[in-house]
C-alpha cells in the first residue's frame, strides 16, 4: 500500500530545500546556455535542482519513475506504476530576466492518475500542494472550490502568441476573448499560471504548446479544486508528450469551449 | 530652495505605511463599486490609501498639488509648482483577485520636470525610489544604467488587447513583434511594469491608454537610469490627461518606434 501521505511530506521538503538553493543563486552569475529552441533557456541551476530532486526520489523510491525537462530522468514508456512529472524551474526565461515568477513543478502519477500536485513559487514562498482527494492548499490555507463563473467577469491567462499569427491556432478563435473578457494577463510560467487558477487568481489558462511538466502537477491541484482540465479539443488532459492546455473555473471552460472554440472542432 | 531628499523621506515613509495597511487589509471582506469602465474596479481601500496620502501631503506641503486617479485630489489647470501625481492602487483588478501585482505609484514634478519617482511593489515589500538626478534604487540596491538592447532579445509589456482588434491602434502594427520578440508578458499594472522596465526585468512596456497617475512615477524611473520614456508617436511623455505610453531601454526602443510603429505615422 503506497503512503501517499509520506511521499507528499518528502517531496515537500526536498521541494523547499531546492528552493532554499534557488534563492541563494540569486547572488551568484548564472552560466546560462541556449537550447534548440531560442525562447527556450536552461541555465546550470535548471540542471542541478533537477539533478538534486533526482536524486532524492531515486534515493528514496529506487521503483518510482521520473519524466522531467533536462532529461536526466528515466525513459517513459507507459504510465504503469508511479511515475514522478517534475520541472524544476518552470518560467526559466523569467526566472533569468526576473529572478522571479517562475516554479518548481510536480506531479506524481499512479497508474496515469494524478496523486499528488505539487507547484511551488519559491520567491513568494507559496507552496500549492495537494493529496488528491483530500483538498489543495496554499501553504496551510486550504483552497477553496473553484465556483462557477462567466467570460464577462473572467481574468485569462493566454500569451499574446495565440492571439496573433502563429503555427499553431487560427488568432481568430480565441482573440475575440480578449476583448469579451474582463481582462487577460501573461507571466510566462505554465506552472505559476494554474497555481493561479487553482487558487482562483485566475480564471482560466490558455496555452498550445505544453510538455508534461509544465502542466503535470498544476493539472492534478486544479482537478482537486473542481476546475476543468482539457486541451483544447475539450479531451481531458493525460501525460502525453506534448498537447495543447485549457484550464478553468466551471463555467468559463464550457463557456470558452462552445462559444470561442466551436468545442474543439477546429 | 525645496528640500527634495525631504520630500523623498517622507514620502517613502508614507508610502510604506499606506502599504502596511493594504497588507491588513487582505483578510477584511473589500466592498467592491464598479466604475462607469467594467474592466475600473475601484475599492474602499483605493479610496482610503488616497485619501491617506493626500491628507499627509496637505498637511506638510499646503502649496503643492496633487493629481489623483479616484477624484480627490485638487484640480489640474496647469503644470505649474510642485505636484504629486499618485496612484494609491495601480492594478486595482489584481488587487481584488489576486491580492498581489498591484503596486502604489508616486510621481512628483517641479514646473512639469518630473524629480521624484516611487513605485511601491506592496505584496515584495520592493520600493523602486529616485530622485532625480541622484541615481534610482529598488529598496537600498542601486538599478544600473540600462544597456543597448535589440527586440529579438527582448521580453516586452504588451496586453493581448493591443495586438487584437482594439479601438485605438490597428493590430497589425504590433502583432508582429509578438512573433519577434523573444517573449511577452502581460501583469496588469502599469506602474509595476515601467517599474520591471526600469529594473531590467522587461525590456520595454507599451499601453495605448494611460492617465498621468498610471505612468508618473515610472517615467521619473525609467528616466533617471536611461530609458527611453515616449508615446507611441515617439514624442517624449508629459503629464497629460490620457496617453499612449512606450518605455523601453535603448535600442528596443528606436528598433520598435522604426520598424514596427513606423516612426509613429500611424
Amino acid at each position: 500500500m503506497t503512503n501517499w501521505n509520506e511521499i507528499h511530506r518528502l517531496a515537500t521538503t526536498w521541494v523547499k530545500e531546492a528552493g532554499e538553493r534557488i534563492k541563494a543563486s540569486f547572488s551568484e552569475e548564472l552560466t546560462i546556455a541556449t537550447k534548440s529552441h531560442r525562447n527556450d533557456l536552461v541555465t546550470d541551476m535548471d540542471k542541478g535542482t533537477e539533478q538534486f530532486l533526482i536524486g532524492k526520489i531515486h534515493d528514496h523510491f529506487p521503483s518510482h519513475r521520473i519524466l522531467s525537462e533536462e532529461g536526466f530522468g528515466d525513459d517513459f514508456a507507459d504510465v504503469g506504476g508511479i511515475i514522478w512529472v517534475i520541472d524544476p524551474i518552470d518560467g526559466t526565461m523569467n526566472f533569468i530576466h526576473q529572478q522571479r515568477n517562475f516554479a518548481i513543478s510536480i506531479g506524481i502519477f499512479h497508474e496515469g492518475v494524478g496523486k499528488v500536485g505539487m507547484i511551488y513559487d519559491v520567491v513568494h514562498d507559496e507552496m500549492y500542494h495537494t493529496i488528491s482527494g483530500e483538498g489543495a492548499y496554499m501553504n496551510d490555507t486550504k483552497l477553496k472550490p473553484l465556483t462557477k463563473g462567466e467570460v464577462k467577469d473572467a481574468i485569462i491567462g493566454i500569451n499574446a502568441t495565440w492571439v496573433t499569427s502563429n503555427k499553431r491556432i487560427d488568432p481568430s478563435y480565441l482573440a475575440p476573448l480578449v476583448k469579451d473578457a474582463r481582462g487577460t494577463r501573461s507571466y510566462g510560467s505554465a506552472a505559476l499560471e494554474m497555481a493561479y487558477v487553482a487558487s482562483g487568481r485566475l480564471d482560466a489558462y490558455i496555452s498550445l504548446r505544453l510538455a508534461p511538466w509544465d502542466y503535470g502537477g498544476g493539472m492534478i491541484l486544479i482537478n482537486e479544486v473542481g476546475g476543468k482540465t482539457t486541451n483544447l479539443k475539450g479531451e481531458a488532459l493525460m501525460i502525453t508528450p506534448q498537447t495543447s492546455v485549457f484550464v478553468a473555473r466551471p463555467g468559463v471552460h464550457e463557456e470558452i469551449l462552445q462559444q470561442y472554440l466551436n468545442s474543439g472542432n477546429w
